[in-house]
């Protein structure tokens, strides 16, 4: 039986109709649309005689015995945000189950293979994405503050959990579940408008960025829009308008995909008689590397600090998250690219935006590499998110030839 | 008995005490506490044998014959706003309520001298300001709007007003009052920062500025802040911070007096994860000149537009509010002038950005001019309000001044 992407594709338009509706896909985690989806699951993986296990962080795992116990790990989500698209997580899901069965077809593998349905990678329901994942890696520090998280209708994360069989307090214990992985390969659409743009189906991407994200406050004084001279103010929105725009020469100057945000600005008091007093703007920034990420925060500070010289206006700055970057395997790069370019003709090297189960896999120390499919529009986490046909059976084979060469390459 | 501006000075602080609390004042147009000030008011004016009337729209006269039925007309307002200052209004009436016991005192002057408390001129309570002056003018055209104002608590304008004896179907009767009137007179405190500025006490009003103001919406793309790279973004605050900025050089260019204020911008969706995808921004732009308002108004659409087409991003410019600059009295102002120079040594002419009684006498073809004097850092409509008291003393020497020069000048 050879491989068949068209059957993924059917496959994607079958879970659609069981778990979504008319707003999208409904597999929020931790509801029973989600299980139903992950029992549908099952059902598929079966025939291959994979064999099924559930960890303590509630991931489904599917392993085919090779003849080494060393494991070759190949995931995705099923769950998705409310109203989503057809493809988010279930893509990846869904063209790893077509490889295990190609793999499966063909006799003993030469290492183990394993396929992963991570839990809950969204955190639409509780606001905690990455949980199977995180807990599976061993990154999941935050055991504390989930236990007092609560969904939109005040039910705490640890009951919504007992209901799925999963014990918050032992969730780490699916850390064994990385015990001899060799490799991690995960594929996913781009939600990003970069390939669509360059009119390639397929990329690799070279790892997540790290963030640095910022609340600023500038703070001037209010005052009367009519009887205040231009000369005579103190306006805090002048300040954020200048950051605004001046994150734009920042972000090229360091170069490299750094890319910088301003996602907000709210003005207070924020009426039209007002010269703004106070305005909170938000800062999200990134980069593939970490010292150009702190170059670019760098350089924001610098040219903040500036513009509250030149507006007269106080400045103050709140980090509110960050994260490393995290690169991933240089080796799985070369075999992906090389997989890319078989199936596709041409590779291009992107950094994700976006977080993915295969960070925190990476973050533990497993080789692990990402390709990404084109997404139209760039559009994710709605209805609308699409792409074609064609690249989605492109998709289904490039991961499959990654496969073949990660299990020659990694054995 | 000669004029005795420290009386004035005593009168401002019994009435705060009768009418204020640890807030500040809360003489709200159409409540208790306002009826309560306007009685004590009847009584100071009482001794002076002045005339009393209240007019259709709940102005209160205080009128002394003179020699000419033709009047000189001095108005101030006894409202506030709720927590409002101490000045605000009540000085205009007070310090006229000293000119008006010199006149007295010294027999029949060659005009008809009136003093008028304006109702509700700060609209606190139904949003709706001027109520009294504009229904003098005969400006007042929003009766039928009016009749669905409601008050916080539900309770409709036409109500409220019935209990202060109105009845708003014949508030325009009013317009009476200004027949044979030869000028208008009013005194009142900057609510800006110029004179303090300065270092002057007291300026005198050119007009009241000319006001255009506007809802821009500026919608881009929402986009994800890490998949979407730099130079493929449409950044509806770009739009919006550019403008903010460019009103600037915009007011400098037009000159006299311009001011142009972006007092707040609304970004959505708002979030530290995604480029902005509509950012609506308020724009107030005032002059003294309609000329150069239409100016003012017409650079920065023109702006807009070249950074809406450098951006690509959509714009709509949709008009909230406007109305024409009010000139005052050419005669009147150099009149003021005077009295200012004899009273403080020097003098400065400035427009006023807020509205006032005055700008709806002028707007009936009223001769008309206003004295200014100085607010500590700029402050009104806040507990916070104040001037100085030997600037409040000279305010009522250069008003009674202004009064005799007008008397002389236009009877």
């Amino acid at each position: 039986m050879a491989l068949d992407p068209s059957r993924t594709v059917a496959e994607l338009k079958e879970l659609a109709e069981l778990t979504g509706d008319e707003n999208g896909a409904q597999r929020v985690a931790w509801t029973e649309t989600w299980e139903r989806g992950r029992a549908w699951l099952r059902e598929k993986v079966a025939p291959t005689g994979a064999e099924y296990e559930i960890d303590e962080a509630c991931n489904q795992w599917f392993t085919l015995p090779g003849k080494s116990e060393r494991a070759l790990l190949i995931g995705g989500h099923m769950d998705s945000v409310p109203n989503g698209g057809w493809l988010d997580g279930c893509l990846n899901v869904l063209a790893g189950v077509e490889v295990v069965r190609r793999i499966a077809e063909e006799g003993t593998p030469p290492l183990t293979v394993r396929l992963v349905d991570w839990a809950d990678e969204e955190g639409a329901r509780f606001g905690r994405s990455l949980f199977g994942s995180s807990a599976a890696a061993g990154s999941m520090s935050d055991q504390d503050e989930l236990r007092d998280r609560r969904d939109a209708d005040g039910i705490a994360l640890p009951e919504a959990l007992v209901e799925h069989g999963v014990d918050l307090d032992r969730a780490l214990e699916a850390r064994r579940q990385l015990d001899g992985a060799a490799a991690y390969l995960e594929l996913h659409i781009e939600q990003g408008p970069v390939l669509e743009s360059l009119e390639l189906p397929l990329g690799v991407v070279l790892g997540t960025f790290g963030v640095e994200r910022h609340l600023i406050t500038w703070r001037g004084q209010a005052a009367h829009a009519g009887s205040t001279p231009m000369d005579k103010r103190r306006d805090a929105l002048a300040g954020a308008a200048k950051l605004a725009l001046e994150i734009r020469p920042i972000a090229a100057e360091v170069g490299d995909g750094a890319v910088c945000t301003s996602g907000a600005v709210v003005c207070k008091p924020g009426i039209v008689t007002s010269v703004v007093e106070t305005a909170e703007q938000l800062l999200d920034q990134r980069h593939l590397d970490a010292g150009k990420l702190a170059r670019l925060l760098e350089l924001a500070q610098e040219a903040s600090q500036r513009f509250a010289r030149e507006e007269d206006v106080e400045l103050r700055w709140q980090r509110i998250w960050s994260i490393d970057p995290i690169p991933f395997d240089d080796r799985l790069i070369e075999l992906a690219d090389e997989a890319v370019r078989e199936v596709s003709g041409s590779s291009h090297r992107l950094p994700s935006g976006p977080l993915h189960d295969a960070a925190e896999v990476a973050r533990a120390g497993i080789p692990t590499v990402m390709l990404f499919v084109q997404s139209l529009r760039g559009l994710s986490h709605t209805k609308l998110e699409d792409t074609k046909e064609e690249h989605l059976e492109l998709a289904v084979r490039a991961l499959d030839r990654l496969a073949t060469k990660t299990l020659g390459g990694f054995a």
